[in-house]
């Protein structure tokens, strides 16, 4: 019998040579990521996923990313400023390096075709299965609310995310591996009932730290903990000022007694190629007002690039909606191609 | 505190009313109905469902009739033949006097954008909602499988298939109410939250009283005891031949001890337009052989009409093919309507 930790073991060898196989023939793999635009993108996503991307795509990896705006709904009322949080994403994205001529992203929403594939997707999998996700149970928990059925149904959309465009490479955290083995079931039993339409997407064990807010808790938008991509230098070092620290002056670097400093120590060293321990013992017992000053001038000198980037893309008012309608049109234009697939496979042509 | 059974009194009335508004103002109702292309269309769906239709289109309600492919798959594997079925129907629905200059004949996978409302409609619904409904667990009981994700989100579909037209009038058996309350509770929910973009549509009872297969159980093709509306007249009799009635040459309604003999009593009845009392009366001690006569004769007559004209309009080959395309682009471009209206209610229009 195999325990979790076993299987997780045996995930990270497949994702250690799956990372060789993308590095030898990369021209074999498409990428499907994305985030929830539920606000502005921030340190945690750069850091977290977007880096990764970029390292993808120079490898010669093909990119899909979806901006998820359905998903926004799966565990909150409605979709707030959902349209403006799509166009700040692609400025970070754009800022950040993906190539927009080469990279396909989109929004979910605009894309029928894809989101047709939910049907006969839900058909080969059982309410059992979707309750047995523990990513779902966990994301339960948090949300606070009655399970929606976006939410009890949201490893299949995942599923029609990534198989619509076919995408056979997933960077994933250890925490999204049970959606992902979703989407590989439902290739496999689609495969084995109707004929070969989807590749079964293999999982890239994603190595990034988690990066915790300013104040040490998750970072996030509400809780105001969180160094946006979009933020100029001025706001970064204002938001850092504002930021908890203690009266020690020592700086160590201990994340459960002393969130606050251990948070600026690991942003700081992030930016700075560095680890927090050299940090802290550099920084010595120069107290709370150093470490701030460390972690702002990392922070500012490493998206010195990023944000001239960004301003710059800004000034063309029409550059992120460019993106978004020529990405969707490509979703699109792939999305009918496989749905016109899997009606072929299924007997369902008129 | 009301009992479920006042509740279907409260219902009932508002069912007269309803079908007084509808006899006075035929042009404010759109109606959506349809079946699952599982088989043949039999009697059951003609005097069931269809022969209403064609009431309401002759008062002037305009009809929408979904052949729902996909929930062909929420209890069962395949699909089956499921383009034929597809064009026998449309070849039965013509041949009833469902006029296809005015009605909206198509196939629910043909639709991506009506598919689409799923994901904003799975958001405003909860599991639990989901569970509680009686007829999702009198259909799981009955297909003696595990629940499927696509059955237990089968009311949602069922509020996607009638809000993508803003249908607002629903004929229902009574054991369907439950799912078209989920529609309602969808539209409504919707609107508040969004603004105003779908009616809550409304219920009509039908009154036809439950048609057994000739063998007096549920009629099914699957149990052989149905009479196809496509089959000749000699089918339909050697069909009846085979019926099993008993030896007791008094004919008598009894569906509980002579499930047979009373099955073709009410086959007689509804053709003839009589009741089963009276045709047992004056067929007296005939036995089953005057049984068998008398229903061949009612079925064979009144289905002589409908026979032919299905029957001159498959001698062309691209008729049904046609109706379907037609409906399908109409369906199409209806969808795509209210998904752009729904996009500009939730903002995600980019």
């Amino acid at each position: 019998m195999t325990t979790p930790s076993d299987s997780f073991a045996a995930t990270r060898e497949r994702s250690d040579e799956l990372a060789a196989e993308v590095a030898a023939h990369p021209d074999r793999f498409r990428v499907l990521t994305g985030e929830r635009p539920t606000g502005r993108l921030h340190l945690g996503h750069y850091f977290g996923t977007i880096r990764e991307r970029v390292r993808l795509q120079e490898l010669g990896v093909e990119l899909f990313v979806i901006l998820a705006d359905y998903q926004v709904i799966t565990d909150r009322d409605t979709l707030g400023q959902v349209r403006d949080n799509v166009y700040h994403a692609v400025l970070d994205y754009a800022a950040s390096g993906i190539d927009m001529s080469r990279a396909t992203v989109f929004t979910h929403s605009a894309v029928p075709a894809l989101n047709q594939l939910m049907l006969p997707f839900l058909s080969l999998i059982t309410e059992s299965e979707l309750h047995r996700n523990p990513t779902v149970k966990a994301e339960l928990a948090a949300s606070e609310r009655a399970l929606s059925g976006l939410m009890l149904t949201y490893p299949v959309h995942q599923a029609a995310d990534i198989l619509f465009c076919k995408g056979n490479l997933v960077p994933v955290g250890k925490d999204q591996l049970p959606h992902l083995e979703v989407t590989r079931v439902i290739a496999r039993r689609f495969n084995e009932r109707y004929g070969r339409v989807f590749p079964e997407p293999r999982a890239l064990l994603t190595s990034t730290p988690e990066i915790p807010g300013l104040d040490g808790r998750k970072m996030s938008k509400s809780y105001g903990n969180a160094i946006s991509l979009s933020m100029t230098a001025d706001e970064t070092a204002a938001l850092i000022r504002r930021t908890p620290t203690d009266s020690d002056r020592r700086i160590t670097f201990d994340p459960d007694t002393r969130p606050g400093v251990s948070a600026l120590l690991t942003t700081a060293a992030l930016c700075l190629g560095s680890d927090e321990h050299t940090l802290a013992d550099k920084l010595g017992d120069g107290g709370g007002s150093a470490l701030k000053k460390l972690a702002t001038d990392a922070v500012n000198d490493f998206f010195a690039g990023h944000r001239a980037r960004r301003e710059e893309l800004a000034a063309d008012p029409d550059f992120a909606s460019g993106i978004v309608r020529e990405g969707n049109r490509r979703a699109n234009e792939i999305a009918e191609r496989t749905l016109d697939e899997v009606h072929s496979a299924m007997g369902t042509v008129y």
